[in-house]
């Protein structure tokens, strides 16, 4: 029995973790839950599954959270300490019954925690892409000295992972990172300008959150992705290549210097990559549908068109100059994302945001984790001057 | 520095193991050479490499390459034992001093010098595909008692064990090989009968030897393929599939059971497979172009028509009779391959050939070596009698 907490249990990743224990109840339990705030989802979550502890960013829905506890019938007799803030989910991420830490908080919030867990010595399973393009050396500093494993949840860095099972890192030539292109692929340039928020969503292939949709819009995705695969694997950025393949079959590829590529597939549902990150090195019996490629027919393989996706360029520029750039670009997209749903500026103005936020950085080098987090405050703030 | 016995060096196997020895003298050194007759072309080897001792099959050429090694300036110096004979193949194949064995005999002749290595505790790099597919218990029941590895050398299930790498094999679910379909894939069925070799042997991928070219065509090479995947993965034929993936860049794949697929691709060169197999489980720095997915552009990915190739049932249906009846399904398809190739009957015949042999072939269970050897003897004769 795998005893798992699970940071950020209320967006995608989350339920779909939840839905694994829930099949398997055998193999694993919920130990401790984090989410934002309150609401029927988590409330559900926590009478199902029924965690020792729960946190919550928010104080004041923390408060109501237990308030509820206290008088709901259906609640009453769980036995649930409530935590609350970035103190509380610390202290949920380090719990000490945990086996494993599920990092699955959406944004630059699961940096801290995903550091706390590693600290207490939990293996993580890491869907936080934050974590790593923000404090990649931090990370993995931290993660080496305690002797920590990080097992990617991403089906990109997970079909990686699984594709350098069995060999040495030192064979490892080339990652090979797919990329659907998203929705807007076959867009020219002339029509990107007026898309609506509603026109980027509709992902062809994957079913995601709105934030990481519209990432996959630009390939700013594919950028955050090439700056997480360098520090999840410890290879040069440019050996990281990116392939738009619109199927979404083939998760991504590693080539070895013997020519050889590995390359692991399936039909695109992130419980496949989840389940290998909380099972490792079994895989489990999933009730997934197997792959017939004489259905799928044909997969396409094209190389980006950088000037259609200026956001994966500068992510790449973002990594290759190191220091507190990777920090920068982040928090300068959340910001532009988050104002392109709010309808406050226009699709491509999400790339120039970003470009004008690192042109005004000045990067430090090998900072530490309150350097990484002045930086994505000064991005975020930056980004949102420009913006206004 | 991995001391090799070459068995069956003038095939398309041999010259290229020949030349990744060439290539990786530091990490290579040819012990012992076979062939089946006397030819410039293993004079040529023999020089080059130095073998100690050589084994021809056929008595005459193993005394003319004796008089030769005594008369001939340039062969005078070589201190080389010359041996002769099924006796003398199988003295190579269990030489002291061999630390691996390449058993790249092609057809039958393969089984005993293959087995002899085996008992010898040789480990494998087997590319002879009779070993397996006229004796696979035997061979495979052997390899496992003397605790002796064996590494594919074909395309196929290197890509298979290479894609097993680092994983269970309680998780496999299936094994899918994939077949380019071979020069004859579009003619439809009305105009298969009257196909010359000269465009039967016209490979659209792969340079092979003509027999085994022929095989492609007729999708035997892939029925043989199944034979063989089944014995050296240990797996029922009934989770052994076959894709039709004309690029041939997909080398074959294997399926988990939590629906992931791991495939293994690669430019088509022989020498990454038999890399691998030779220097396994480092890989060798081969000087192979990358491949680069954005110009191959599209793989595809057919179900195989067995109207068409109906050769590929009838293996299928050999390894689920089992016992005597894979033996005489090779025998009397190398006698039919023989028979087109030299122009006795017609493409269509080959099949034809292969039925009725099988239908006339009662199987002995759980055979011996001798009850296999004979097998294939009544096989071939029986096929021989049918085409005259």
């Amino acid at each position: 029995m795998k005893k798992l907490v699970l940071l950020g249990s209320t967006g995608s990743i989350g339920a779909n973790t939840l839905q694994l224990v829930a099949d398997f109840p055998d193999r694993f339990q919920v130990v401790g839950l984090t989410a934002g705030s309150n609401n029927d989802k988590l409330i559900a979550q926590i009478r199902r599954f029924r965690p020792r502890v729960a946190a919550l960013a928010d104080e004041a829905a923390a408060d109501r959270l237990r308030r509820q506890c206290r008088s709901r019938r259906d609640l009453r007799d769980l036995k649930i300490e409530i935590l609350s803030g970035t103190d509380g989910l610390i202290r949920v991420a380090a719990s000490a019954e945990a086996d494993m830490v599920v990092s699955a908080i959406v944004g630059s919030a699961g940096l801290a925690p995903t550091l706390a867990a590693i600290r207490a010595r939990k293996p993580i399973a890491l869907a936080n892409k934050e974590s790593l393009v923000m404090a990649g050396p931090i990370v993995c500093e931290e993660a080496r000295r305690q002797g920590v494993a990080i097992l990617p949840v991403d089906s990109e860095h997970s079909a990686i992972f699984q594709s350098m099972a069995g060999q040495r890192r030192t064979d490892v030539r080339r990652l090979i990172l797919t990329a659907s292109g998203g929705p807007l692929l076959d867009l020219p340039l002339s029509k990107r300008r007026t898309i609506k928020p509603a026109q980027a969503l509709k992902h062809p292939t994957w079913r995601m959150g709105n934030k990481i949709t519209i990432d996959s819009a630009t390939l700013m995705n594919k950028g955050l992705e090439v700056i997480e695969a360098r520090w999840l694997f410890d290879i040069a950025p440019d050996r990281i290549d990116v392939v738009i393949h619109r199927q979404s079959i083939v998760h991504s590829m590693v080539e070895y210097r013997d020519g050889s590529v590995i390359a692991q597939m399936g039909i695109p549902d992130m419980r496949g990559p989840l389940a290998y990150a909380l099972n490792y090195p079994e895989r489990l019996p999933l009730a997934l549908p197997s792959l017939d490629l004489t259905k799928v027919k044909m997969l396409t393989f094209e190389a980006p068109d950088l000037k259609k996706f200026p956001c994966l360029g500068y992510a790449y520029e973002a990594v290759k100059t190191g220091g507190t750039m990777p920090a920068v670009l982040n928090a300068a997209n959340e910001a532009a994302v988050r104002a392109y749903l709010e309808g406050r500026i226009g699709f491509l103005a999400i790339a120039r945001v970003i470009r004008e936020t690192m042109d005004g950085h000045i990067p430090q080098a090998a900072p530490g984790l309150d350097d990484v987090l002045e930086a994505d405050r000064w991005g975020r703030e930056r980004a949102l001057k420009m913006i206004q």
